[in-house]
């Protein structure tokens, strides 16, 4: 049965990341007879350039159509001015809600080789493997009124609605209950319980769905103890499951603990694991076209796809342990480049994955 | 001119801290003759016990009048179960609202006697003195409309309104402005302008007023880079202005930077400078009644209450250096004890700062 891949490499290093990439999915295809293919689109500000929109119709069709999809980064100075509606942030948000890409997965794990790159000390961060599972399709992100509106009084005055309703939050408490299940069977539930009723709701139903997971232990905890908690004490984590918002806030702290930010997949699901896959990372149009980003983050993205929509677990195994060797060579981008290692491109990287494949 | 001060023992360790920073208040009330006086009221749980609200009227009427207002801390499960309206939270919340206290001010300082407290590297934190300001009346903490409702089909939905005028932005802003013009001239604003329209009119408001300060350099993040940020290279920071929620969860997070949460003060004052003072740390209810707490939050926080709301500015200077006295004589509470040092319990710790006095 063949299956279908849609590439998105976006703006800033996007395309670079996105074509190591796609070397290491040709090697992986080949070597494991797969039977995938895939084709590019454009999204974001690449949209923007050619069709004046960050989500082309034929961008979302395709989408749609893929069984996965792979996405290096959106977004970059060039199209700030542009008017909100059409900015390239606008493409993600609607090509995660036009897919039901509800469920984010955003794994924060610490290779022992890169400990070193990590700003906490070595004790308080060695071994760390954590999982944010970050619900990417409501909440405040999507809710509705939102805008700036002039007052009577002349006075402008900006809105947003933070709003979730039972089914919204049940769906994302399964996922992560489950990956909890095949983890260390811990599930924090971060919620601003004594301020906001919307995660009043979110804590309450989570307590219920949680009668069903009998074996998994659920705790709770306020946003701004979390923040201090995973500054203080990340390792206590398992799986954490919070909403769109503190999702974003927290799962890019956690990202930040391992200090190798560029080492670090992501994958947005669907209810039929139908996914889209990028790193952690942005589009960092500070060193675009320099041949220096770390594709690492966008291949291990590829090894996610291949294990969650694409049951391939083989390959994606192999794609990791392959990454595991390269670091143990000592080969690093220049963002996990430390003394007596060797620094190389983002090429060079991506050669040396498909060569130790 | 007399001036007199509320104290808001409030719940958990409240009681113990406030006790010590009493005796700290007596001492320098005679030391610099700075005819102060003071008397006690309940807030929070202790006054839902005593008079079933959180915050009774004869309470906030004292504040009122009051010249400043010295806080413990609120909260704890005891008063989990309790009817939302009503729950210890709401009287902080109502506090702040009704006497207008928007700019929260919460530093980020690590002693150097307790460098080893954090679990950053020294070099990522030494030295680390940056002030997070924080507006405190507004946002989705205050916003309406809000609550939990029933739908159609039977399902609950959770939601809160984030809402932000242009004057509620420009008079937090001001104040950061001033207080980067005394500090190092840096200020950063942190939003999610790419994705909530209240807080790109934040980003723009903020951006006006930059205008009238020449001298501050103004920069911009978006609230997950900052967070981020803040556990890369924290000292890159000087004074960050940010909302309600984003002000809750970084301020924690950048506390717990320093490792010592129980030595860092804060203030909420309303226009006039008039101000409540209180540790950053909550009420800590596992360990109330033990004698273990440290009280040196809550001191240090009647120094910034002589400071900002009552003119004693030499009385401040006097109670931090004894409190940095204390320190190198190598006086811990559990919280900051390391090998080496002196583990003493709240009182101890009290009458230490008082003798160095
Ligand atoms: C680019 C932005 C809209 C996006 C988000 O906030 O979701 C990004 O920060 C992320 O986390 O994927
Ligand atoms: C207790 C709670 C309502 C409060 C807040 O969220 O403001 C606390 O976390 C704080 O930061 O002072």
């Amino acid at each position: 049965m063949s299956q279908h891949i849609v590439l998105l490499a976006g703006d800033g290093i996007g395309p670079e990341i996105i074509a190591e990439a796609e070397k290491v999915l040709a090697q992986v295809n080949t070597q494991f007879a797969l039977n995938l293919s895939w084709h590019h689109e454009l999204l974001g500000g690449a949209a923007i350039d050619a069709h004046g929109v960050p989500l082309p119709d034929v961008t979302l069709d395709a989408a749609r159509q893929a069984d996965a999809i792979l996405l290096g980064a959106v977004g970059g100075p060039k199209w700030d001015a542009i008017e909100r509606s059409i900015r390239p942030e606008r493409g993600l948000l609607r090509i995660r809600a036009e897919l039901n890409l509800f469920a984010n997965l955003r794994p924060a794990l610490l290779y022992p080789q890169l400990a070193a790159a990590s700003s906490l000390k070595p004790e308080i961060v060695s071994g760390l493997d954590l999982l944010i599972v970050r619900e990417l399709t409501g909440g405040i992100y999507f809710g509705q009124p939102r805008g700036i509106r002039t007052l009577e009084n002349g006075e402008r005055q900006g809105f947003n609605t933070d709003i979730y309703s039972e089914s919204e939050i049940r769906r994302i408490a399964h996922v992560a209950f489950q990956l909890a299940q095949k983890r260390n069977k811990r599930l924090l539930s971060v919620d601003k319980a004594n301020v906001l009723e919307v995660t009043e709701l979110w804590k309450q139903v989570v307590t219920e769905v949680a009668a069903e997971y009998p074996d998994v232990s659920l705790s709770h905890m306020y946003v701004d103890n979390a923040a201090m908690q995973l500054v203080r004490a990340p390792k206590q984590f398992d799986v954490i499951v919070t909403g769109n918002l503190f999702g974003d806030i927290l799962s890019d702290q956690a990202a930040m603990l391992t200090g190798s930010i560029g080492m670090l997949p992501s994958a947005s699901l669907d209810q039929q694991q139908k996914g889209m896959y990028e790193p952690c990372h942005g589009s960092a149009p500070d060193i675009a076209g320099q041949g220096i980003a770390n594709p690492l983050a966008t291949i291990l993205s590829v090894a996610m796809m291949l294990r969650y929509s694409l049951q391939a677990p083989q390959a994606a195994e192999a794609i990791e342990a392959a990454v595991g060797r390269v670091l143990d060579q000592g080969l690093r981008t220049a963002d996990i480049f430390s003394e007596g290692t060797t620094r190389v491109g983002t090429q060079a990287m991506g050669d040396a994955v498909v060569a130790s494949l």
